[in-house]
C-alpha cells in the first residue's frame, strides 16, 4: 500500500461524535470512491441499515466493521480504552495497527482516540512523543499548529521533532513545498519567551525553514506555514480562535439583525458570507492530526457534519498516500517504518 | 487625593505612540474636564503648539510637563528608562511616584513603560509580582485577563495575586460586583493542564468566586469575568484574539466586496458593524493595565487613536477613583498604601 498503489483505506469510527451513526455514514459516502475505501467501524446493524437508508444499499468502497462497544463523551479516555478493546475508537485504531487501514478517523472522545492511537499504532522509530496538528487558516494559506495538545508540556528537545513534523504535514498534506517554521513566542527578537521558548530556539537554529519567533497575531497573517509550540499553550491558542470566530459572528448577526437596513445588507451578503466561512470554519479544515504514529489518526470535532467528517476522511487519505510515516522515519535518520 | 476627593490627575506620555503628539494631544482633551486633569509629559513647545493648534489654548484642565527626552521604539525597555530618566515615559511613572498623579498612560513601547513603572511607582506592599491585565469583549460583558505578558513565566504561588488583583480590577475599574475568577487550562476538570496550573488550581481554591478552569474559547464566552494565566500563554492568547479579529474582518471585507449585491449589502450593514467594532475592538477597551505598582499604569496600543487614548485615560482614572491600590493592600492583608 501507500507508495505502489494509489488505493487507501481509512478506518472510521462510526459511533463517534454527537449524531453518529448518521454523520459518520453520510461522511464515509462522500468520501469513499475507487480509490478510498471507508471501513465502518461499530455497531453493524445499526449501521448497515443507516447506510442502506442514506444510498440504497452499501457500496463496494464501504466495508462494515462490527465492534461490540463504544466510549461515552463522559468516560475517561485512556481508562476506557483499555478497559474496552473492541470499541469502535479501539478498533479502528488495530484495524490501522494490523495493516487493514492506513488511517484512522474519529469525530468521538478525543482523548480516547489518543489514547487508543498510542497504544495500537505505536510510535514512528525516533519520535520521542507524538503531537497533534490542526490546520488553521491564514490570509496566506493554511498553517499548521502543533503540538495543539498531545502532551501538557514541552521540553526544548521536543520542539526540533514537532518542527519536523509539521513540516513533513505541510509537504505531504497541504502541498506546500518549502514550509516555513516559526516559534511561537512574546516577541519577534531570539531571547523572548520563557526558558522552555529560549532553549527551544537554539535547538531550531538548523531546522530547514525557520524563521524565528512568531507572535499569537501572526498565525492568522500566515508569517510561517507551520507553528510550533508547547501542547498547553498550543490547545489554549486553538480554542481561544475559535472561540474568537464563533464570538465575532455571534456579535456580527445580532448588530446587524437589529435595524431594518442591516436585515436587508444581511441577506445580501449572506451568500458571500457562507463561501468565507469555508474558509474561515475550523470543521472545514477535517480536525486535529495525531503525528507520529504508524498510521495516521485523525480526531474531527464533536459536532462534526458528514461534510466535516469525508474533510478529515479525505484528508486522512491524503497523508497516506503522501506517506507521511515513511517521511518522518527518514527524516528521524532511523529504520524506515513499514509502510502498511 | 482618592477617596477624599473626586479630583484625579492622570500623567499621559505626549511622545509615545505612532502618531505623537497629535493623538496623545487629542485623548488629553477629550478626556480631561473638571474631574480629571491631565498631564501632558513631552516636548513642552511641541505639545503646546499641538495644543492650541487643536484648542485654540490651553485648558484649565490640562498641564504641560516638559520631558527632554524619548523613547524609540527599537529600543531596549528597560536599558533605554535606564539610561534616559528624563525621557517622557519615565516622567509620567516619577509623577506618580511623588504623588503628583495618580495613573501614568502611554501609548508607546510596551516595555518601557513596564520598565518605568516598576522603577518609578513601586510595588504595593505584599504584591510578588505585578501583573498586566488586558480587557477582552465577551457576550455577557468584559472580561479581565492576567498576566498578558508582565513575566515570561508564573510559579503557582503567584495565581492567588493574579487573582485577587483581576477580581478588584473587575469590580473597582469595570463594576462587576461579584466577579467569577476562572483559571486557562486545556480541560475543565480538576488535574487538567500542565504541573504549574494543577499545583496553581489547588492554591485557588479558596479564592472568593472561583469557578475552576476555563478553557481558551471560553474567554469571549465569558464564563468567567476573570481568566488568569502565565504571563506567556495571556500574551500569546490576547494576540491570537487580536489576529484573529483582523482575519475575520479582512476576509469578511474581501468576500463580501466581491458580487455586486454583497457590495450593496456592505453598504447596509456597515453602519451596525461600525457600532459592533465599538464593542470588539481592543482599541476601545484603553490597553493594558499593570496591576500591582502604587498608582496604576496604562499601557495603549501603539496604534492607538485619540479615541483610544482617551479612554485609556478615563479608565486610568476610573481605577485611581476606585482606589485599587489601597484595596490591594487591603486584601494582602499588608499595611494599607497611601491613597495618593
Amino acid at each position: 500500500m501507500g507508495r505502489e498503489s494509489n488505493r487507501v483505506a481509512v478506518a472510521l469510527d462510526a459511533m463517534g461524535g454527537d449524531a453518529a451513526p448518521l454523520e459518520p455514514v453520510r461522511g464515509a459516502l462522500l468520501a469513499s470512491g475507487p480509490e478510498l475505501s471507508v471501513l465502518l467501524v461499530g455497531d453493524a446493524a445499526q449501521i448497515e441499515a443507516e447506510v442502506v437508508r442514506q444510498a440504497g444499499s452499501v457500496p463496494a468502497s464501504i466495508e462494515i466493521v462490527p465492534a461490540a462497544e463504544r466510549i461515552a463523551s463522559e468516560e475517561e479516555g485512556a481508562r476506557a480504552v483499555r478497559a474496552k478493546p473492541d470499541s469502535s475508537v479501539a478498533l479502528a485504531c488495530r484495524l490501522v495497527g494490523e495493516g487493514r487501514a492506513q488511517a484512522a478517523v474519529s469525530a468521538g472522545h478525543t482523548g480516547a482516540m489518543l489514547a487508543a492511537a498510542t497504544l495500537y499504532m505505536r510510535r514512528v522509530p525516533g519520535v520521542i512523543r507524538p503531537a497533534i496538528a490542526v490546520v488553521i487558516p491564514s490570509v496566506r494559506g493554511q498553517v499548521v499548529l502543533l503540538d495543539a495538545g498531545a502532551s501538557a508540556e514541552a521540553r526544548p528537545e521536543h520542539y526540533p521533532q514537532y518542527a519536523m513534523m509539521g513540516r513533513l504535514f505541510a509537504q505531504d498534506v497541504l502541498g506546500i513545498p518549502e514550509p516555513r517554521v516559526g516559534l511561537l513566542s512574546i516577541g519577534e527578537e531570539e531571547g523572548r519567551g520563557n526558558e522552555t521558548v529560549q532553549a527551544a530556539y537554539a535547538l531550531l537554529r538548523d531546522t530547514p525553514g525557520f524563521v524565528g519567533n512568531v507572535e499569537g497575531r501572526d498565525i492568522n497573517r500566515g508569517l510561517s506555514d507551520v507553528v510550533v509550540t508547547d501542547g498547553f499553550t498550543g490547545n489554549v491558542v486553538l480554542k481561544a480562535l475559535e472561540g474568537a470566530a464563533w464570538y465575532l459572528m455571534t456579535e456580527m448577526r445580532s448588530a446587524v439583525t437589529r435595524t431594518l437596513p442591516g436585515r436587508v445588507g444581511a441577506l445580501l451578503v449572506r451568500p458571500s458570507l457562507r463561501r468565507m466561512r469555508q474558509h474561515v470554519d475550523p470543521e472545514n479544515y477535517g480536525g486535529a492530526y495525531l503525528l507520529g504514529v504508524r498510521g495516521l489518526a485523525v480526531i474531527g470535532h464533536g459536532n462534526s457534519s458528514g461534510e466535516g467528517i469525508a474533510n478529515a476522511v479525505r484528508l486522512a487519505a491524503q497523508g497516506a498516500r503522501g506517506d507521511l510515516v515513511t517521511h518522518f522515519a527518514a527524516a528521524l535518520g532511523a529504520e524506515r517504518a513499514p509502510s502498511a
